[in-house]
């Protein structure tokens, strides 16, 4: 796959504030399905398709473990989107020093 | 607006390359639509629409200068974006050492 496509699926997964807060659930440690659900009002359905869209990704992998399908970070770090933005960021603090009025 | 919600809206944003090319090239100085236009293939029409979608984050302002629209790099610098995939990476690391076959 193009850089530009695994940067265009990335920040895209990471565009919900449910499959972010996934990761960082996840960061924690592996979780299944139900796990992650915990106490919210999400149903099982809608929280498997977000899954979906991360481990496609690559920010998730899933293992199916007897009945259960056991979650864990993926081999994606975000190493990718992070060197964009650093990249963006330091461009523009560069275009301050030389446009002071844009 | 809630800070996730404006998380959503900023990697909604730079999931699409035509929007990241954009700020790359504004991130040189400000520059009309025209301008931004270059010689690629792509409609005014829909260089407007990309433009507007990252005006709606706060990443880009616009201007009308006499009959040109001129567009510079807006307020947002991708801090809370940066926070978040920085905060993220950390908790991965240490999840890495605390669960090293996670």
């Amino acid at each position: 796959m193009i850089q530009y496509q695994v940067l265009n699926r990335t920040f895209s997964a990471l565009s919900d504030h449910t499959r972010r807060d996934i990761l960082t659930q996840l960061s924690r440690g592996p979780a299944s399905v139900s796990e992650l659900a915990g106490p919210s009002t999400m149903s099982l359905t809608g929280l498997k398709k977000h899954v979906q869209v991360l481990e496609e990704a690559g920010l998730v992998v899933t293992e199916k473990v007897g009945r259960t399908r056991v979650c864990r970070l993926g081999p994606d770090r975000l190493d990718e989107a992070a060197h964009w933005i650093d990249v963006f960021r330091a461009r523009w603090e560069w275009c301050l020093r030389d446009h002071p009025g844009a």
